[in-house]
């Protein structure tokens, strides 16, 4: 990490400055301040300051943030400035919305798509083949692959994270509803549908 | 809430324990203990028997727990025991492979989909038609719905929550990249894809 100190509760308010930023730059806007920023994404001044603090010296004293440049910035922290490779893995429902959902304009470029179903190998999902997931260590050693996102079933999600992290992928975008057991040096960011409905059900009955 | 001091965090470690304890159940296992379920859930042992001392007495001194008792219990603390009516805003590609995950074994089900999509409408997608999201209001007025699952692009998003509150919706399961500005007793979880992405991005580069 660029700096080890920061926490991932930081790590996690990055994306939304972005996304902030980028709606405030299409309005026109040039300059803001931690205050008004506090006003329109919910976080106090003080966590904002303190947060953008983490990596660097972006405000000035008196004028505030440039929001084109503060952009720019949480941009580059975040690591878009750069493009990443992914990797379908499980070609169902959920995987091709995936497929389809778009990542590629913010970088994100699904490059194939490995599954088991024999009717599905060879086709394409909006633009991107399935292959069959028995050569998925072939495919890994031919295509550079950054991200993982695994679509299969929960009782093979272990052994297929086994093989991806083997076969060199160094993050898993985790759909299933397994909690992976990896090395340390690979990122597992869950994706737990089942546990996300479970919370709107309990505070439901609130 | 059944018990307004319960946290945030502690509602979100619930369908964990619920997960881990279904599987300690179907692999037969009678009784457990904090240090065992800490073993396997990761949790520290004090931890998990702070957690579910918020929710009343389980655990017998000398017994630990009995694994299907708890796994009951903590069911019926999140809420499992009873139904719940679900109806997808936006039946594109995104909602229908919610609309196919299965949602329903779990308690969950889906009553309809609304979209504006001429070609959509009076289709079925797994079971499920989809209604002229014109007609929205009339439709939750006939149908008691307690999630919305929220699928639809950007711009339309608050507009669509303000309709939803207003037609007696309870909660929002928001898989738009907005932060809905909804009234505090409108429950709204957030599934941002993009920003987990980002964060995987993040960490890449550490």
């Amino acid at each position: 990490m660029s700096d080890k100190a920061i926490s991932m509760a930081v790590v996690r308010r990055l994306p939304k400055y972005h996304r902030y930023l980028y709606d405030m730059m299409k309005a026109g806007e040039k300059r803001t301040s931690s205050r008004e920023l506090s006003e329109i994404i919910g976080f106090s001044a003080s966590q904002i300051r303190q947060d953008l603090n983490n990596f660097g010296e972006f405000g000035q004293q008196g004028y505030g943030y440039n929001v084109e440049d503060l952009y720019n910035e949480i941009s580059k922290i975040i690591g878009l400035d750069k493009k990443y490779n992914m990797v379908i893995v499980g070609a169902g429902n959920l995987g091709q919305a995936i497929i389809k959902f778009g990542f590629d304009k913010i970088g994100f470029e699904i490059k194939g798509a490995l599954d088991n179903d024999e009717k599905k190998i060879g086709k394409k999902f909006g633009g991107v083949e399935v292959i069959d997931v028995d050569i998925l260590e072939t495919y890994l050693s031919k295509n550079k692959i950054d991200i993982a996102a695994l679509c299969v079933p929960h009782d093979v999600a272990q052994n297929l994270a086994d093989r991806l992290f083997i076969s060199g992928v160094r993050s898993i975008w985790n759909f299933t509803p397994i909690d992976l057991v990896v090395p340390d040096d690979l990122v597992v960011e869950n994706v737990h549908l089942v546990d996300s409905l479970m919370t709107i059900a309990y505070l439901l009955n609130g």
